[in-house]
């Protein structure tokens, strides 16, 4: 089949980079944060229930960002935010962090460098590869897009973490600074997400934008997210479904 | 052979990143280039010397750099610099830029994305990736870079360009802002460039250094750069070479 780039109805400009959101979209999270907690606290000699670690884990993850995106505080890397969250998280189940390794902390805190790709993420992204640019949009920083590409195995063209833009998710400069260092105009850009909140974001800034369904990131009783709730360009099951919507040739 | 990252003699330290100088160590800019004017020449109906302006064209470089390095001028992505440097050799030459088609000449300043690696760069390279994060230590700017690694498929891990650093090598802020986004410590991150004064500052800048020699990079007349002149860690006749003797299997 001849290749024919992806024409967006909603920006009226041919597709040149399709960039993902990471954490939910390409990788599952709660899988490897799950298994990495359970490794932690059987090498420490602790018990915890990993599944609710993970879980309080993350849900300091967007108050944490708040601050940022708020002004309230400067920019600060994903991977301190993380920390923090993680001291926190600790301290609520009557841990004292301090009275842990910080070597063995500081490993775990790394836990989000080292996540796995769902099934289909490395297939379909091998096959976007051949017609588009490839990356992730993510709040992740660099050096966590960087171990994390390379521990799982995603082929990404480019990486332009969150500390490049200085700027986190929805907010605009993360979507427009991207597309800068792309030298592309916003409408050549499609924000693939399993996130309708990061497509709205991606939409009103000029972008394309692409749902993936991913019904179980918060575990097996997610209720938000469970479908497209916006006008996207293109609604999917997985990454290689995208992959065969955006016209290349599939493995 | 099991994989032992290397240690470096001049930092002390296991090299974990290895960064590579773009122009003239990984792609062979000069016979891109002329192949670029040849064919731009012949579709405008214009005699030009192809090796003379692609000469010219790579003079103006240094000249240009200097002028935002010294702080002379506020920063410019290398495509500017590279499109002024272009008109004014056209104008030297007596031919007017605005005479030419606008959309011919911006593709011909785009022959710098879209430059031939030497023989040797991409098997070294993917031998590298397997051992060591590999990228790009460039003053091309970002989108230069992705189009070149796309255009040709060098297959870096990660890509920092000169617009993400703000700064053009031999300034320290390109090297150490570099290892910033990587999150490494400058003496776990290897330079491999095959220009001597690029190792100068690298090395200064707490970086480990690879020479590896490029005669004819300037074309079969070349003077500069024919070998080693500084006490670099490793000292290679191409990126397989390097590999090799940072301890990766070879294909």
């Amino acid at each position: 089949m001849a290749f024919r780039p992806f024409e967006s109805p909603s920006t009226g400009r041919q597709i040149r980079a399709v960039l993902f959101d990471t954490f939910g979209t390409v990788v599952d999270w709660r899988t490897g944060v799950v298994r990495e907690v359970s490794t932690f606290a059987a090498a420490q000699g602790l018990h915890l229930d990993a599944e609710r670690f993970a879980d309080e884990w993350r849900g300091l993850y967007q108050p944490a960002l708040d601050l940022v995106r708020s002004g309230a505080r400067p920019f600060v890397v994903l991977d301190e935010l993380h920390r923090e969250s993680l001291d926190q998280v600790f301290r609520r189940l009557g841990v004292s962090p301090e009275h842990l390794g910080s070597e063995a902390v500081e490993d775990l805190n790394r836990s989000w460098h080292r996540l796995p790709a769902w099934p289909d993420s490395i297939p379909g992204l091998t096959a976007l590869r051949a017609g588009y640019i490839i990356g992730p949009l993510s709040n992740g920083n660099t050096s966590l897009l960087v171990d994390m590409a390379k521990y799982t195995g995603l082929p990404w063209d480019v990486i332009i973490g969150s500390d490049i833009t200085r700027a986190y998710k929805p907010s605009q400069e993360a979507y427009l600074r991207t597309a800068g260092f792309l030298g592309m105009d916003p409408g050549e850009l499609m924000l693939a997400a399993a996130h309708n909140q990061d497509l709205e974001a991606a939409q009103l800034n000029g972008l394309a934008t692409a749902f993936i369904t991913r019904g179980t990131e918060y575990g097996p009783q997610q209720t938000s997210d469970r479908g497209p709730t916006g006008a996207w360009d293109l609604t999917s099951e997985s990454i290689t479904d995208l992959a065969g919507q955006l016209g290349v040739d599939l493995p």
